[in-house]
């Protein structure tokens, strides 16, 4: 057992309804002055709420994706101006990646309220977008000094993005198990985070009414809005599996940013990059091909899969979750072309890690990415290994 | 599910053997060029290791307990004469103690090579005796930033002290799953630390040649010196159960130092101080009293302990490892007189604290202490409870 661990030091809060009080101790411990409040077009309601009550010094609402360098130009003018002290963000990726590039210049702390899964508040990682091509580093400033997790604020989010930002998270997690900085504590967080993911998506595998759907949110499948779904009946419930959902996706943010990219984010990136396939659907479809291919070598991140997802095999316990949001199953169906498929296997051969637990050899890239395609049962490519020269088993 | 979690930030290295690389390494990322070494009595052989390979501005040795604040005052004159950007301390809760002081007053960051298993190293408090009496604080700034961990600094370390400090980890994770700001992160690292507690404290169970431990140190129960043991034909299985024991004991301190003193913490500190107890002593025997009398409103916790100790249920584990290590069992042949019983029961009631999830009458005091003083089986007090009201399950 030999391995450095850097824990990311966090004020980190978790409620219901307790938005205000909770970001309002987080000012106090900072004793901030003037806030630079950043809001996401969709947080605006959170966002109003907090400047109800705080003095705001600036506001700057409908932040963009991708964080445009123009935007953190004027953005920063205005923290200068008023001496921001603090940088409270209030949304998704783009609300805190703003909040991250002004930080990263004025070094005020970061107060962040998260209205989605990203986990970019768990990071000390910063993005700017300039002509069309994102910088990236990583810098301890931009890490938010707290957190105030919030389930009032993801109440309202459509199934569709819980189910995808849940499996989303569970790549960050099953990733983590063989990253190249893979740890134990690292998987300790992980295996946490499944379960709590386990918890917080089953919810939402059936409708309104239907069995096994006592309490989900129920605006899945197109059957009613959000707030007029047969889940209101038992608001507690629902309200319970989207904090399930929050803090396995913070718990998965964290693992997966201490852990870095393995095998499973090394491919997805490739086929996003290579051929403009489309993020969450790439994910949610390889996912159970990889790590059918990795598990023969990695029996430890096997069973603590297994383990956190109640089920007898980690493939077994991943697909049943799948099945039960209406995972995407063939990339064929989301816009890689059967001509691609030479190729794609040959740039997979040049993404897997070095630490990755089997060696992927040029046949073994051509049989992930077809099975990928084609939505094949995934559990093929869990075969014993003949050659073990060269692999580790973590 | 409502809390909220302090994370605090730290860059932890654990390893066997590799002491220097891993303190450079931190040298270098903090880009340290003064570097101000303190070592405690029984650390000088790390320390002079440290000081063949690095630049040190100024060493101080033999940094004494409790942490005098003389101590701290030539210390920090030194500090502030060779200007020190880095304070390595090499040593157990002494060195690491006095550093913190000076950080305190220098604000140049810690790192920590701890020597025993005392777990200073993984937390923000500070404390200084003046006078007889110790003023003791909280600043994040005395919390190191680097921990470097070698198993090898431990191996020589008496059976006996690594059974005591193995004991009192335990105690830290079992107190942090009902302390005041306990939560189910601090849950989960209490759980993993027990884990690792338990793997490392077993082999200390027998000595050298005995069945059941084939790789324990073997000096334990006077029958060799360390260095002579029987273990020396298995010193890879000897370092594993050390390193485990530098995990556990890591873990439980930042669970512990996160949900705060529970009841356990309460009472021994209170019986140390009102009566003179001895510290480890009192811990190993009130353990398994406080873990029994809190069990029927705390089955999570009972639950996690189990798990983690790999037993049918969290006391049953408790004993075995409690009796593999011949743990005391009575605070009689500890110093307690019988006419200490009343007044011991009175000043328990005053400990409890408020948020102890099963309340205390002045019966279960009695009983307790009672319990406590002869050796009695714990199992007595882990009764169902007959009034609920007012009492929390966690």
């Amino acid at each position: 057992m030999s391995f450095s661990h850097q824990t990311l030091g966090q004020q980190v809060h978790f409620g219901v309804g307790n938005l205000t009080r909770d970001v309002r101790s987080e000012v106090t411990r900072h004793q901030a002055q003037q806030i630079l409040l950043i809001a996401s077009g969709s947080a605006v309601a959170a966002a109003d709420e907090l400047h109800a009550t705080l003095r705001i010094a600036h506001r700057i609402d409908g932040a963009r994706q991708h964080v445009p360098v123009e935007d953190v130009e004027s953005a920063c003018d205005a923290a200068t101006q008023v001496q921001a002290d603090l940088i409270l963000c209030v949304g998704g990726g783009s609300a805190i990646g703003l909040g991250k590039a002004v930080a990263l210049k004025t070094r005020a702390p970061i107060i962040a309220v998260p209205t989605t899964y990203a986990g970019s508040e768990a990071t000390n990682v910063w993005g700017v977008t300039e002509a069309g091509a994102k910088a990236t580093g990583t810098d301890d400033v931009v890490l938010p000094a707290g957190v105030v997790y919030d389930a009032e604020l993801v109440r309202d989010l459509p199934d569709e993005l819980a189910s995808a930002s849940g499996m989303n998270a569970l790549a960050h997690c099953i990733d983590s198990l063989w990253g190249p900085r893979a740890d134990p504590l690292n998987a300790l967080l992980a295996g946490e985070a499944m379960g709590a993911l386990r918890r917080g998506m089953s919810p939402l595998a059936a409708g309104p009414g239907r069995p096994g759907n006592p309490g989900g949110s129920g605006n899945s499948g197109g059957s009613a809005g959000p707030g007029t779904s047969g889940a209101a009946d038992s608001p507690g419930a629902e309200l319970q599996a989207r904090q399930q959902l929050q803090y396995g996706a913070y718990l998965a943010a964290t693992a997966f940013a201490s852990a870095g990219s393995g095998l499973h984010h090394k491919i997805c990136h490739m086929l996003g990059g290579s051929f403009g396939l489309p993020h969450a659907q790439t994910h949610a479809v390889l996912l159970p091909h990889v790590l059918a291919f990795n598990l023969p070598q990695a029996p430890a991140a096997g069973e603590r899969i297994a383990q956190a997802l109640d089920a007898a095999d980690a493939l077994t316990g991943l697909e049943r979750l799948r099945t039960q949001i209406g995972a995407p199953r063939a990339l064929r169906d989301h816009g890689l072309k059967e001509a691609d498929l030479d190729r794609a296997a040959g740039l997979i051969l040049e993404v897997v890690p070095a630490s990755n637990p089997r060696k992927m050899t040029s046949t073994d890239a051509a049989e992930l990415i077809r099975a990928a395609f084609s939505g094949a049962d995934a559990s093929a490519l869990e075969r014993p290994v003949r050659h073990l020269e060269g692999s580790r088993s973590p």
